[in-house]
Parts: structure tokens; sequence; C-alpha cells
């Protein structure tokens, strides 16, 4: 055993539709390493190839890496998948909106299989981030908390009475698909309306684009996602009332969820949130009154992410860890 | 102890917005007598009472009935309490949109006062049908299940990992209030566009109005729900158009459960359900392709209710006999 074996206790991967995110776990759970690749981008089947197969190679090349580094077996040691999107219990890709090339492909059989072990940990990408906010992050000691991370889309998980909701098939949380207007914008899945269609990076971006139509807010304010919310910490009304219908919609999908789950914690994350305190303030109070019978009660508690953006890897880390015979 | 009392059980008691209805079980847990009462639409406050006091005396009543009947004493006997609307874990009814004249009171409290014992089981009455769905009906078994009772509004409760949720505060299960449609009518609870107010039977009324002012549906059919399910029985192609548009509703807000929780059975029950075998088979077909990811996975299964309109009151007694000391 080399001596940095004893320092990497677990390595986690968090595929994402750009980045294939791998981080390695010390002692005490801290990121002691990291390494990301690009996503590929290519069609498996017409290359001749199983599905799957190329964003099997990337993970693996991920994971190669940081054993190496870290000195670790990767046909023994804990290692777990983050991916996005719908995931069966045997490592399965159901239903991928952000990672369509790999739909249908068992990418835990696949990497397993490249690195020579029988299994791996997989689960859904926001799951994994409940998890680490679950053990050591921002839920930690919560028996109902919701995550949300909000990015192109809107990933989702909850925790009940303690323990992460998997589902019957484990595809429990998928929070973004609910629908929230049908009269809606149309959303990747197919539907219309979906909470992430108003909620998300993506979402925000629909909200500035009806407005600059609308006259209330200038092209440049309208220009990105990011735009928008530099526009409005300046202070710039259009960009503002924006941000504030943004922050409606937001309340109101977390009311949702509340009505579902009875939460005492919401743990907001991904790139609309972090470093914009303009979001959590107006979400916490359009929610004071979006949750039913909010007169009589108290709503959720509203906390940004404690482990930012890698979270998703940290928590396929432990989850690797928990399936360790 | 005379004869009957080992015949008797428990007792539960379903407190709806216009009856109070009381079962005692059997040893097989079976209905072995009912009794029910109105449920009292005074103002305890402008009599000068404790808000809550007269529902609290026809519960009392109700009780008292059934107990003498099976021979039992009230003081020590197994018994439960099923209330509409978001209760807290101590018995108070926080927000009942259909009770209230009740909001704020202890009702817990107030029956155990009038029975001289020291504390009563009671839980939202959904809740309280999911627990009978689960101990021996139609949910028997199944880990991954929801109930929906459509009735004026919906009731709603979730089975997760084969229990009851409850969330941190008792008020889990509240389907009925997931807003679906922002520009939707609005909800006694203050909210627009609730699930109920699509796929109740206060929700088929208003789909029925609707076509009739479209000119879809004839003003005899468009009477009451009632008389809708029955001109679409009988072949009424405008009726069965507004059936159909009624299970389309249905079936997206399962979709939204289905991605909150993955049940893999959806319990269905309430006046609209029971004996309206219109309902069922188009809202699996809608179902089918609501869901993320239809193409890819399996819906939940949708069953009527195994236990009818006694579910409630049947799951208040075993929720009362799971307290037993």
């Amino acid at each position: 055993m080399s001596h940095s074996s004893s320092v990497v206790r677990s390595i986690g991967v968090d595929v994402g539709g750009t980045k294939v995110l791998g981080v390695a776990l010390g002692p005490t759970g801290a990121i002691v390493d990291s390494f990301r690749l690009p996503t590929p981008q290519v069609s498996d089947t017409s290359l001749g190839r199983p599905v799957g197969s190329s964003v099997a190679d990337t993970i693996a090349e991920v994971l190669a890496t940081l054993a190496t580094r870290g000195g670790l077996d990767l046909s023994t040691c804990a290692l777990g998948l983050g991916v996005p999107g719908i995931v069966a219990f045997d490592g399965t890709l159901v239903f991928a909106p952000n990672l369509q090339g790999a739909i249908g492909a068992n990418i835990g059989a696949l990497v397993a299989e490249r690195l020579g072990r029988s299994e791996i940990a997989v689960d859904n990408d926001a799951n994994c981030a409940a998890v680490a906010e679950h053990h050591f992050g921002a839920a930690r000691g919560v028996d109902h908390a919701i995550l949300l991370t909000l990015g192109t889309g809107i990933g989702g998980a909850a925790i009940v009475n303690g323990v992460l909701l998997r589902g019957a098939n484990g595809f429990a949380g998928e929070f973004g698909h609910l629908m929230i207007d049908r009269s809606g914008p149309e959303c990747p899945c197919g539907s219309k309306g979906c909470f992430e269609r108003f909620a998300s990076g993506s979402g925000l971006g629909h909200l500035a684009d009806v407005a600059m139509r609308e006259g209330t807010v200038d092209m440049a304010s309208a220009a990105s996602p990011e735009a928008l919310l530099t526009a409005a910490a300046q202070g710039n009304a259009g960009a503002l009332a924006v941000v504030d219908e943004f922050c409606w919609w937001l309340a109101k999908g977390i009311a949702n969820l509340t009505a579902c789950f009875d939460p005492s914690l919401v743990v907001l994350g991904g790139g609309v949130i972090e470093g914009h305190h303009l979001i959590m303030e107006p979400t916490a109070r359009h929610l004071a009154t979006a949750i039913e019978g909010g007169a009589f009660r108290k709503p959720p508690k509203l906390v940004p992410t404690a482990l930012g953006p890698e979270a998703g890897a940290v928590g396929a880390a432990i989850l690797g860890e928990r399936a360790q015979p």
C-alpha cells in the first residue's frame, strides 16, 4: 500500500451534460483531489459501439487518473457515480434529457466492466448531492429535507424520515418535471409548463426574454441569466422585476413540494443560486404565502448548499462507501 | 367485561365537512358496527365556547354510542380520529378549508378531555384512509403507494418505504393543493389552479360548466358531476369529452406525484371514482404519456380503493390500535 492510499478513502464521479467531474475524498470526507474531462458528445451507435460506451470510457479515464494519483485499486475501492436523469436500481440510465446519447445504457455495468469489478453504486446526480448535504452539509441531522439544484434544468431529491427517497424504481425526486402551468413553455421532456421551465437557469432566461419582448427590461440585461442577475444586483428595476418573478415561480414549486413532503428544510444549489443572494430572500417571502395555510404555519427554511458544485461527486463517493461489503 | 367487548377491538371516527362517521372494528378488522351524525355547523366563538367544542361534542357522542353498543371503556380502549385538513402531531387542526369552524382547535385534546383519557390518535382523514388501504386493502404489501380521494376536494397520502409519510410537522400529503395551472380557477385555500380545482368532484363540475358555456355539452348533462357521469355512461359525446378532459387533469396530477414519489401503485377513491369505471381506463391511458420518460418506463398501476368510503374511519381505528401502550 502506497502512502497516498491511506489518504484517499473513496472516489465519486458526477457525470453532467458538459463535463465529467471526479473527486477523491480524504479521511474526513474533504475533497483531497479532483479531475474533470468534457462529456463526449458522440453517437456510439453511429460509431458501431454499444450505447453509452464513450461516456463510460470517459468516466473510467477520470477514475483511473484519480486512482493512480491516490494509490487506489479500482477493482476493489469505494466508488460511486452520479448521472443526470432517471436511473434504475441496476444502474441503467432510463431517461436523460441532458445525456441523450446514453439513454438505455447500463452505465454502472459498462464502467464496472472497464474496471474489472462486479458492480458500482450509481444514482441520480441530485440524489447524490442530497446524500452529501445530508451526510455532512446543509441538511445534516435533518429528517425531512428537499434539495433543488437550479442549473440548466432543476435537479431534485428528497430526504424522508432521514433517508434518501428513491421510490419503487429509483425514479423519485424528479421535481423539475412537475407541471406547474399547463399553458407554459414546452419542455424537452415532452410536457409543457414544467417547474424547470421557470425556476432554472434556462427558466430565468425565458422570463428575461418575455420581459424584453414586453419592453420592461433592456436587451443587454436580458442577454443571459448571468447578465440579468448582474443588472438586478446593480439595482436595474426591470431586471429586479424579472428576478422577483423568478423567485415567485421558485416559491410556487417549493410550495408544491411542501404540500407533498412537508420538509423542514430546502437546500438550494446550482449556478443560479451560487453567489446570488438576490434569490433567497424574495423566494422565502413568496413562499410564506404560497404554502397552503400560510397564515397558520411556518414555511420550510431555505438555505444555500454547503458543498456547492461538488456535492454530486461527493455524494456519489459516499454512496460508493455505503455499498462496500 | 361484557360479551360484546371481546368482539369490538377498536373504534375509528372520520370527521368530514358534512358528517361524523364512526366505525367499530371486530377481531379480523372488519367493520362490525357504525354510527354517524351530521357535522355541527355552528360558530363556537359566537356561542361563547372554545373553538372546536361543538365538533368535539359530536365526535364524543358518536364514540359513546359505539362504545356502549360494543361494551368498550372509552377511557382506555383503542380509538383514533381522522380529520380533514392539516393536522399537527399534537392533534391541533392547523388549517381545514372544509372544517373552518374548528381551525386552531386541538381536536384530539378536546375529545380526550370529554372521554377522561390523556390522549387520542389523530391524523388527516386521507392519511387514515391510506393506513387502512395499506394495512388490509388495495395497497397491502406495497412499499411505495399514493392514495387520492376525489370528493369535493382531493385528499392525499403517501406510503413511502412501507410507512405513512407524515413529514416534519405532520402536514405531508396535501396533494390537492399542488398548483398545476397558474391561470386556473381560484381555490378556497387562497391559491389558484390547484390540482383539486380540476380533478375532484367540484373540478368535474367546473369542467362541465366550461363545456356548457362553450356549447359542447347540454345543460342537463352539465347540471352536476353525477349528471355528467351518467350522461357519459350513456354515450353522450359532449359528456364523454368532459370526462376525458377530467381524466387528463387527473393523469397530469398523478404524473406530478410520480415525479415526486415514484410509486408503484396509486389507489383512487371518493365519490367520483366509486362505481364509475369511466374514469380508470382513460386516466391510465393519459398517465402512460404524462409521466416523464413515458416511452422508456411503466407508469404506476391505478386501482380503486378496496375499503371505500369507510377507509378513513377504519384507518383511524388502526392508528388508535397502534398508539395503544
